[in-house]
């Protein structure tokens, strides 16, 4: 009774509809919005990431792909050289209103290439994004399968469950069977600019002996993933025979799959990396699609013993030389970062990358702020990342809490967007993001007038909010009671400090005669 | 058939036995230690929060209490008084081998008020420990039941749960029915200091409405609980009358239960509160017990709006204030700190508290970086956390997940000290604590040499970790096998890099041969 099982997702594998509270809204020019409708009568609109997987009015068929954007124009250079010719393009002004900043902007970050908008024009489903320090922090959720588990279906499933919680981009990591079919899936049906690293697949063409790979096949690979659309590469291309030495010593070695199958290449063939070598023919090739670079930290620190060594920094100035000569191209770039750095060692990062890489966007891995916490390293990283984040870093690659123990699953996936989205946002307040602190205002407005159900709408995970609310006061009267099961209803301050205003008030005039003697700030 | 429940807990209600991969360890002075007993025929020792319980030798016995330490000295004063004397107390000396630091150390910051010993002489039961920055970074668990949920087995099992995942004190900020009798219960079976809240308890005395206190039934409440052995008392001393109306145009008012609490008093009876005006009489209280003082922060922001507003300095100034009156009494003092506060914000906290307070042990209640991620604030705050703690805070009160939302469960009370545990431990590494690296380094080598089992006994939580591997590897084979189900067997990045290293080794005179000409480091 074994029966053939087709491995293509069917419409059903993945979640759709509207996020709880929220309903999709968009804009004359279709820019997308999370549209919180508050109880007040007010509503809030949220950056959204998620589709038209949340829009109740969509017809998802995964068989067909998402529509496509109709105004992509080919043949007319990248994002980078129409910003420096001066050009707004449609992206930039779609982003423009996206991010609620001016098109010129967004035009003059990416003529200077410190933003990039990583959209192959064989991508159009995905909506234009931008990465960059002056806008909102982005986050990106890796995901694929390995040769030991998962399918297309449950990758497809976790690409939109990952955008519904708020990965902007994607990263498909597989390096299992299927390779190019899962991609396939993911980038036709992904609402997101859609990353990969080609060695992988490259390296499986080869069954997964790193000697046997060449150039030319490497070469291949990369025009393939050009040609589905995908929109941003990894490329380990500062991995340089000279510096693997400098990780003899390291507590972990090397530790990004690419950096360490490339060391394998180079050491066997005793010559230089052929990412290195052959840059500028990779440059070529990614500005015919304006497939942006995300140039790979192959030497990144595993641990943080090896924070900030002598093999990271070297790596990192090759890959400022790699960036200069990929601008030439005009192919955008961004800067991948560590990894495992404690605390004090973060900024130093920040510091070093936009002294040479001429501040292209910073994409960072975490950092991890400690090795010990294996099954809870979305948090570890959590606080790595948002202190890079403040520091200047433009997007995070998230880490779920399966990190370094497993492939992670559909709640890893949640797991690690939502602590990455709390690190995100938690760097915008920081840097001052107008946006930013306007929901936290209005959550806390919400919370402080006991309007449960506008607090949870206005929270980066509304299920999760209710549900653990109602474990202890499930009725629905509890939705407006000034008080929860944390203190009961005696001992709630918010409650206790809503009475206090109210007897001010009453006792207003007696406060005023009063108050400028005795009611002094006594700090400025 | 509804039968008599016996509100005392049993035996079977808590958690014992040693944590998976470890075993209780005593040193001569009886200094407990988790003992890592490593593959490699190497023992790793770990600081040991848990007490008797994680013992498999040690018998318990909830209903007789735990065992009562013999050298307890009473009328002869507190560790602040005998450590400007110049005595070192049994209580330094063990604390001393237990931080890894010479006992001088610890008499030099008690003696400065730089560090605090919470050991009420009514609680034996309890093993010495030190608050300060010059120590490891310490974490609170809060428990205790509210009226409307939890039974007093609860909360036992959640503080011998708290203490095993390594929680340094416990708050009983019970509210709801039979605290007294609760409180008892949690003091004789607690193997770290306990701290409350007196407010609570004398609220409950008044039926709940604030405007019935009275300064003697508080003082009542205060020595009935020092006669109990609480072991730190939280008293909101700092709230003034004249601080309230600075409240008035906050996004979240007053969100500490007893700041809210005076708050209403003050205002009920139109008179400074009876917490500020009656200090003195206090402070000779709690140093007749050695009762540390932990000053509150009543009017500590609730939201990323509200934080460093003139509220909360002028508080603090007041808390410096007291500081030099309880010192003078003799008596230990903390003070405690934030709430909600950007990143940006953090380190001003820290500055102010002790440029105000004379460097008095800072204590924070996170600070959560984001107020938009209910359900998540163990992870919003362990952001905080992580960065207050590395610029000076000695304690770190944790946040579960069910804050703002309900009484945290036994898994709520796990994850916000697990979150906590990795906050402070970054911070200690952050500052350079020795024994703190040390611990990194012996995860991340047990990892890299694949290790499995080293990996997970080293770690926080050792059953989470061998959970989530052997979701996908259950076999234990995979428990030695050279890669995980994250990235499969080809594409082990620590594979490769160890086959790397074998192929350097072969050829290491080659390499050595043209090393000083090709292998320089680029970067200093």
């Amino acid at each position: 009774m074994s029966a053939f099982v087709d491995p293509r997702p069917s419409n059903t594998d993945v979640t759709t509809g509207p996020i709880a509270g929220s309903s999709k809204h968009y804009s004359p020019n279709g820019v997308p919005a999370r549209r919180v409708q508050l109880s007040t009568g007010e509503h809030f609109d949220l950056y959204d990431t998620s589709g038209p997987y949340t829009d109740e009015h969509a017809v998802i068929d995964l068989h067909r792909g998402l529509p496509k954007r109709g105004n992509v124009v080919r043949d007319r250079g990248t994002q980078l050289q129409r910003a420096r010719n001066g050009e707004i393009t449609a992206e930039m002004a779609f982003i423009a209103e996206r991010e609620g900043v001016s098109p010129d902007l967004v035009r003059d970050e990416v003529a200077r290439g410190r933003a990039v908008i990583p959209a192959n024009h064989n991508h159009p489903e995905s909506e234009p994004m931008i990465i960059g320090k002056a806008f909102g922090v982005k986050v990106n959720a890796n995901i694929g399968n390995s040769a030991v588990t998962s399918s297309i279906a449950e990758e497809v499933d976790k690409m939109v469950w990952a955008t519904r919680w708020g990965a902007d981009t994607i990263m498909d990591l597989s390096t299992g069977r299927d390779i190019h079919l899962t991609r396939e899936w993911i980038l036709r049906n992904s609402p997101v600019p859609v990353g990969t690293v080609p060695m992988y697949q490259a390296l499986e063409k080869v069954n997964g002996d790193p000697t046997k790979m060449t150039w030319e096949s490497y070469r291949d690979t990369v025009i393939e993933q050009c040609e589905q659309g995908v929109d941003y590469m990894t490329v380990h291309a500062g991995v340089k025979l000279a510096y693997i030495p400098l990780t003899v010593d390291r507590v972990t070695g090397i530790v990004s799959r690419g950096g360490s199958i490339m060391a394998a290449w180079m050491l066997a063939h005793h010559q230089e990396s052929f990412l290195y070598t052959h840059f500028d023919e990779l440059c070529e090739i990614l500005a015919r699609y304006d497939v942006t670079f995300s140039l790979g930290d192959g030497l990144r620190p595993g641990s943080i013993a090896d924070a900030n060594d002598a093999a990271q920094f070297a790596e990192l100035e090759t890959l400022g030389e790699l960036t200069k000569i990929a601008k030439s191209h005009g192919v955008q770039v961004m800067i991948e970062g560590p990894g495992h750095v404690p605390m004090h060692k973060i900024v130093e990062n920040v510091r070093l990358e936009e002294e040479l890489c001429e501040e292209a966007p910073f994409y960072t891995l975490g950092p991890l702020a400690t090795d010990i916490a294996p099954a809870y390293d979305h948090i570890t990283s959590a606080i790595g990342a948002a202190i890079i984040a403040q520091a200047g870093t433009a997007m995070l690659c998230y880490v779920t809490p399966k990190e370094h123990l497993g492939l992670p699953n559909r709640q890893d996936v949640k797991d690690g967007v939502i602590a990455y989205r709390i690190a995100a946002h938690a760097a915008d307040l920081a840097k001052g993001h107008p946006r930013a602190q306007q929901r936290d205002d209005a959550l806390s407005k919400a919370r402080f007038e006991f309007r449960w159900a506008d607090q949870f709408a206005l929270s980066l995970d509304p299920d999760t909010a209710r549900e653990f609310h109602d474990e202890t006061l499930p009725a629905e009267p509890a939705k407006t009671a000034h008080f929860c099961s944390m203190c009961g209803p005696k001992f709630c301050s918010m409650r206790i400090t809503a009475d206090i205003r109210e007897a001010m008030k009453d006792k207003s005039a007696e406060f005023a005669e009063r108050g400028n003697q005795v009611y002094l700030p006594l700090v400025p």
